[in-house]
């Protein structure tokens, strides 16, 4: 037992050194996909380091992808993204603002989207089965007894306490220190992000956004009059601050809108440094940021990224977030950190519909509070980054020469370019005739570019999604003229 | 027995006679209020009718508050309005379109309202106390169990089939026949007209609506930079059609907005002919009608009033409503048939917030199908009508000479004109102060008319309401120079 506690404490760094060498000998192909690693007892042998000590480190190669546990039979080697993957280059944008009008084509796909019949590879909805469903709907079932009352009145704006005060607690999970007072519940993030536009915008003024954008955000853009200026967008590090400088430099922007940490279609990640600068440089113009995190919680590594909203000193930034991504989606659960719109926004969200349903967001706030958030999102990681690295390689295998894919460092969709050839409106059409949606690349740009590029969503995974991309690959693959 | 039968078929039509009988002798005085009215045997007795027949008459009466049954105890006249009560005269306006400017002063009592150490005749919100939350949680409760994918899951516009189907069918109780598939679910009505308005208007129109009007209605068409164009309303019977039709020949009117029953501050009921007649005039026009039917189902009469929809033949009426009022509003559930605007008002409620919450939705629903609604709504609206009446008898004794209180027919507001001399913004701050709220006047129009106006609240009463009406009267009195 002493020699035990002796080697606990000594060895406690250690772990960092067996996490390195695992991930080299797997890198080397010493280990390869679908292999077992050296049991957890034999490494704590070899090493001389404690069990919790390797276990620590082998917690990490699982939420960075590169092992996975099963059940009652130690840790493999996880299908790995093809090591020489290319990545979409960054496409040359013209930097003019510019009206939206995608609404037509996005209302088409959200219509397809809700068919329980089509396969779900469009809509970016998680699949429920691997919600925690049924323990959010026990905490729902036991919360509507207890607050009798509460439970059928508003909670005008901002909304719930107790649920500002979960989400104040671990807006620290992202570096991000914020008073409860200082958020406001919305009916999700979608409105989150209105509600700020609205606040910062009149029609006609321009947003500073990427390129590629999550189509219910242009979407936004179009319904409050707003011209969206498109700002090219690093596959893994998001918006390009030069041309960001540079676009500053020739138009009145009026707000900038990012997905910061696992963009919706790229699954980018913006480096901390670079939200920073970021900050900086929005400051610097007096220009509100729209941070827009989402997906912040559903990163494959194992360190949750900062929020903009971190570097923000003139209460610039306006943090908004959802359980939709995460817990959700038919809840109706998001929020919003306004900075100095606070007193607007929340008078906006007041006379938009009041507040949002008062049970689902306590029942939200106990779950943060003791239903095993955390526990949770080391399970929907680990399968995320398994199910994009799954849906990657059998999109390597069964699509045309000349597609690529973006490899995600977070969240569940997967952003595909396909050979020019490709009128992935015409893909589309013809997927939906054998029973499959996808999200065609046209609905995530102003400027109707990525006609060519499809976005897939590897939240379900299964034989009948497989065999669904090889009918995609073979679709696909007729249309080459 | 055979004699029975045959007197309960005979005498089937015979309640309207007792009806107004027993009608007569309390308006002449023969009975008075708070008098035990002739027991359901004695009259059955005396009038040769069964007892089923005047139980029948009796519950016409009680729903119309001429009487009240008392457990163990019989059938008593119930507390009137003061025979002679003077109702407000209909105020001359400008009808010139202006914009809205209530947003500050009504986010002021909106935030007092939602202060529980507060006397709340400000806000109108129904008592929870009064509503069936027990049942609506205990539903909830069960339905969160048994649908354990759906409820975690969006329900895309319109919404949740299950609550369509409900309201479809309740929606022949208001005499208007749609299908599920001509509705579109909302989080609460106010979101329903705000959608309608964003459908139908676009910034800088006008809109025509009636005065005083529900300040939220009135900050929704300030959030849309629209115009208000206020016509002259009877605080009975509606909005003033020759002064609409005289408004519409000199003004450009891109929508009308009206609360066609039960009207939120005045309580008056549109006769159904009007509402028929206002119909066909707009359409004559082309101009959209926005019908707020969120009062529709608490009218102090036995007879559900019409809604104007009944009569849309071009597919021009927008009928909006929700269960804030009646059921739950922290459910936040609302409902538009937006009749030829279906599609924009589905794809408007998409990007705002994709979806109401599912749980709440399918709790409504179940509530509608099998919770005992209509025997819940008979309680409720005799419970409406006896407290208007305690609260409207209380103002004529405490409050100064030459208050006038508006009779409501359904509802649970009143609308109190006072002397000239009182400023209710005035009487709002030193009330406040002795911690009671009330809503000022002048948040029910875009001309800051009704300054020296007041709605109260009669959602609630006790001891403690009195004495707080009571005190308003005092404050009151002491303004007079």
């Amino acid at each position: 037992m002493a020699a035990n506690r002796h080697s606990d404490t000594s060895d406690h760094y250690r772990y960092e050194e067996i996490e390195k060498r695992i991930e080299g000998l797997v890198k080397r192909g010493t280990y390869s996909a679908g292999e077992r690693v050296p049991s957890v007892r034999s490494l704590s042998r070899q090493m001389k380091v404690s069990i919790s000590t390797v276990l620590k480190a082998y917690f990490h190669l699982e939420n960075k992808g590169v092992i996975e546990a099963r059940p009652q039979s130690g840790y493999y080697v996880r299908q790995q993204f093809p090591r020489l993957s290319p990545e979409p280059e960054i496409p040359h944008t013209p930097t003019v603002p510019m009206h939206v009008t995608v609404n037509e084509l996005v209302m088409m796909i959200m219509r397809d989207g809700r068919n329980p019949d089509l396969v779900p590879l469009g809509v970016a909805t998680p699949n429920p089965e691997n919600l925690p469903a049924d323990k959010l709907n026990r905490i729902l079932s036991t919360i509507s007894r207890r607050y009798k009352y509460q439970g059928v009145s508003y909670h005008f704006p901002p909304g719930c306490e107790k649920l500002r005060v979960q989400l104040a607690q671990r807006a620290m999970t992202a570096g991000c220190s914020l008073a409860p007072d200082q958020i406001v519940v919305t009916s999700g993030c979608l409105e989150a992000v209105m509600l700020s536009l609205r606040a910062v915008c009149k029609p006609g003024d321009t947003v500073a956004i990427e390129s590629p954008l999550f189509y219910n955000l242009l979407q936004v853009i179009e319904m409050l009059d707003l011209k969206a200026l498109e700002i090219p967008t690093h596959p893994q590090t998001g918006m390009s601050l030069s041309a960001l400088l540079n676009a500053l430099e020739h138009n009145p922007v009026h707000a900038c809108l990012v997905i910061s940490n696992y963009n919706n279609p790229f699954g980018s990640c913006m480096p901390d440094d670079k939200k920073k600068e970021l900050v900086r440089i929005l400051a610097g113009y007096n220009i509100p940021l729209i941070e827009d995190d989402v997906y912040g919680d559903l990163g494959f590594s194992h360190d949750r990224p900062r929020v903009a909203k971190r570097y923000d000193k003139k209460g610039l930034v306006i943090l908004c977030s959802s359980f939709s991504k995460t817990l959700a989606p038919g809840y109706r659960v998001g929020w919003v950190a306004p900075g100095r719109f606070q007193e607007k926004i929340e008078r906006l969200k007041a006379v938009s519909n009041i507040a949002a349903a008062t049970l689902p967001q306590l029942a939200i706030a106990e779950f943060l509070a003791n239903g095993g958030y955390d526990q949770y999102l080391r399970r929907i990681r680990g399968i995320y980054a398994r199910q994009t690295s799954l849906m990657s390689n059998a999109v390597q295998r069964y699509f045309p020469d000349g597609t690529e894919v973006n490899k995600p460092l977070g969240g569940f969709v997967l952003w595909v370019e396909m050979p020019e050839y490709i009128d992935s409106i015409e893909l589309y059409d013809q997927a939906l005739k054998m029973g499959i949606t996808i999200a065609p690349g046209l609905i995530f740009s102003a400027s109707r570019k990525y006609r060519n590029y499809i976005r897939l969503n590897a939240a379900y995974w299964s034989d009948k999604i497989e065999k669904s991309l090889v009918k995609i690959g073979e679709l696909a693959a007729a249309m080459r003229k």
